[in-house]
């Protein structure tokens, strides 16, 4: 399997001006190096087209049960490892999407295999408590080995959701809930406020608001999806709340070469981030929060500057507004801090902050004056799930023990500067290469072109997922090496020089 | 301990019409039998009062990281068998609440440990996919044995979700995609949707409504929470939609008594859902889809009778809405049947009926003109836990072995006429006593006595829970035998004897 490392080649190419001659196969002579030793793999290992048959045959069935139109294949989990993903045709592919960005250090870890080993254990996954009701025992200290240890600056609260959706939903409703006791002044609750509000109506149920950003993803139950504007397939059809939409600044890349421009752009957002503010307050309709990813991802990996963040959770101070971080994509370790947030160097980042994904549950960390007021406000029947957590703890075990987040940065900056490089030899088919860490992406001209690579790179053993209209994204696990960057980089370089 | 078969001595007693002489204590004079052989407990075992300092000390600690005003106690889950639940001090308790509603076979059962021991299923529990793209090998053939073997009449596809509020936000969803291809005669849509929604105006996030009914309880994220209706505080400062409230029946009970009565209250129910609907139509708040429990859990356990749902399942048809039914609480076999819904006898009961709690993850099924036009419109990250859709496998194969519907039919018609009896022998204290299978309540005069009744049994080894203003809810665990129902009666006998 091809698997030398001729990004470096390239890099050095195009440092020193050389000319660089495709198709790039004549550089890959060399015969393939053990790239894996730890999981017994030597790169990717194709069999059949993907969807191989097997995999057509499940979709098949499957689709006799629901719309199968996302599946990509089937999977076999028990033969995948590390950074391979196995189907169910017994091709092993490379797998820079990581479910959608919820693996965190790769297949099977070994670690994990034993956490699931330790009789210890069992009970945890077998007995799925209410949490906020009947704790169980080692509750407060697991939480605090964990969530606690990587728990973002100035946020010492903490609260466990199931998914990343919740985790937002519920964050809205902490702001909510904050917003309107400041309102009334912490005076005890009307009669009319608990009666009005048992029949959705004002005052009870408030007309306060969420801001978020054009562009931005923050998950599809209602309110939720109220403040995604990502995509119009998933919102199409469903109510929605009349809460402002800010626009995200549309920046030039590579940053560094467009930082009065984008300055300017970024001033403009913020502007009309307060014309909204005052705008919605005069029609009654007050900001309690305002959300914003990091990095925005499903909206087309749309980064901004640490002063942008800077000016805009100012705004929120200004206004009165909770400043909530959505981390349920960037949070885990993948930009090469464990929250996106923290590369802002603020003293005071944030309200909240939700995390979901490789974070195996979900929830939110918040300050101490977001504290819910009454038992059963912030409350569903699980509110989480121990033997996530369980697992979680071992995965930050591996994070620490291996240094996973130097490997990120060391991984990130071979991705990048291939894909900078890459971009430099195919202009007509990649532009505005970024990203943090190994969270980085690329864009195609358009979306047809975009899907046409991640399809040639599946069949090449190498799995990408898109974002946006036209970007490819990259979400490898926490695990992904240099030489899987090389592995990439070449393979893309091949199905770059023979694209039409 | 005190584990005779009282009970049934107070049934004969009334049948006879004996005099029966307080306190009942002199009656439990005969020896312990040995109730639960097969987890090695002799009933419930008290050492502390509850929360026992362990507990407490707990609690004191986790209340520097959330508000732990509603925490009962901690647990020691790997001290847990059966039906009995014990604390972190030490005491056993006969657990009649099972973690609100959601133990379905008690706790550590074998058959579960068995499926964590298995090798074969480690790498389900460590490798969490996106199953909307890239399902498991055995993904359709674990649906396929699972929730397709218990599919509720009618309903052939099915969606996984994580929790019970987002199974019902998709449920919502569902409906509203499907009410809204109706209403535009499966044209394909317009621009002018696909970029109204994209900043929530109609007509792409159209002004569609849920209706629901007073009382009902459907989660508490932003659409469940609209239409959710059974406590002020969950509901209090929280943006709602501009949905239709019913009035749910209010019945008198035994619903057998009150026949007439019942029957007209219902269709004054009945034809306010009618009135709503109109009314809501002609302001351009079209019904997409009406939603029930088949019994209003949470709001207090209120019952209506099998022809009041099936005329408003006839409303529903009438008006072009979907019918929804909630099945989250009631589903799982707690009625006797293994859903609510089946008790109505109809040959078309629902649209969409969702679950979760007792069936371990949570998700709906759905009518095949309900499913989805296109990818990503039901969707999230991880679409449910396929580790959870395993061990739920093991929990059908216990209910078929172990006939756990007909022991619940056993177990409940011995709680139901317990409560009758014990209603007839405290009018003061007790009333209203009603249920289905062991899904049964009773109602004490008011929420102080209730709360006062619910501790005091909980000193006594027994955990129940509250629902409603004034309801006690019985949720025992689906092996709940009726050797427990008659320790629970005897214990609460003891507890409502020394009431004053």
């Amino acid at each position: 399997m091809a698997s030398t490392l001729l990004s470096r080649q390239l890099t050095y190419i195009l440092q020193h001006n050389l000319k660089f001659s495709l198709p790039r196969s004549r550089y890959v002579s060399q015969p393939a190096n053990k790239t894996d030793v730890d999981v017994g793999f030597e790169g990717p290992l194709m069999k059949t087209e993907v969807p191989g048959p097997k995999s057509r045959d499940l979709m098949k069935k499957l689709n006799e049960l629901q719309n199968i139109d996302a599946v990509s294949f089937f999977c076999d989990y028990e033969e995948s490892r590390g950074n391979y993903l196995v189907d169910v045709d017994g091709n092993r592919m490379l797998d820079l999407y990581t479910q959608i960005s919820s693996i965190p250090i790769g297949y099977n870890h070994p670690a994990l295999v034993k956490v699931l080993q330790n009789p210890q254990n069992v009970s945890t996954f077998i007995n799925r408590p209410a949490l906020g009701c009947l704790p169980p025992e080692n509750y407060v200290q697991k939480l605090s080995e964990t969530l606690l240890s990587i728990a973002p600056k100035g946020l010492k609260q903490v609260q466990t959701m199931s998914c990343g959706s919740c985790s937002n939903e519920n964050a809205f409703k902490a702001a909510c809930i904050w917003y309107r006791n400041k309102e009334r002044g912490h005076a005890i609750h009307t009669k009319e406020e608990l009666e009005s509000c048992m029949i959705n109506q004002a005052p009870g149920s408030p007309d306060i608001t969420i801001l978020s950003f054009m562009g931005a993803f923050h998950g599809r139950t209602f309110g939720c999806l109220t403040a995604t504007h990502s995509k119009a397939v998933h919102k199409l059809d469903i109510p929605a709340f009349d809460w402002p939409t800010a626009p995200f600044p549309t920046l030039k890349y590579p940053l560094e070469e467009f930082v009065r421009e984008n300055a300017q752009e970024e001033e403009r957002c913020l502007e009309e981030v307060e014309d909204l503010i005052v705008k919605f307050r005069k029609k009654g309709r007050n900001v309690a929060a305002i959300i914003i990813e990091p990095i925005q991802s499903e909206g087309g990996d749309n980064h901004a500057s640490d002063d942008f963040f800077k000016k805009l959770r100012n705004v929120a101070k200004k206004h009165g507004c909770a400043f909530l971080c959505d981390e349920v994509q960037t949070g885990g370790g993948s930009t090469g801090k464990f929250w996106a947030h923290e590369h802002w160097g603020l003293d005071d980042p944030a309200d909240i902050v939700t995390f979901s994904k490789k974070l195996l549950s979900g929830g939110y960390f918040y300050k101490d004056e977001l504290r819910p007021d009454m038992p059963y406000r912030i409350f569903n029947t699980w509110l989480g799930d121990p033997s996530k957590n369980l697992m979680f703890s071992e995965v930050l075990n591996v994070i620490n023990r291996e240094k996973l987040l130097d490997n990120v940065i060391e991984s990130g900056k071979v991705l990048l500067q291939g894909l900078k490089d890459l971009q430099v030899l195919y202009p007509h088919i990649l532009n505005k290469a970024r990203g943090k860490g190994t969270f980085c992406s690329i864009d195609a001209p358009n979306e047809a072109i975009r899907n046409q690579l991640v399809l040639k790179m599946r069949n090449k053993g190498i799995v990408l997922g898109g974002c946006g209209e036209k970007s490819i994204r990259f979400r490898p696990a926490l695990v992904f090496k240099p030489h899987h960057a090389h592995l990439f980089l070449n393979a893309f370089n091949d199905i770059l020089g023979a694209h039409k």
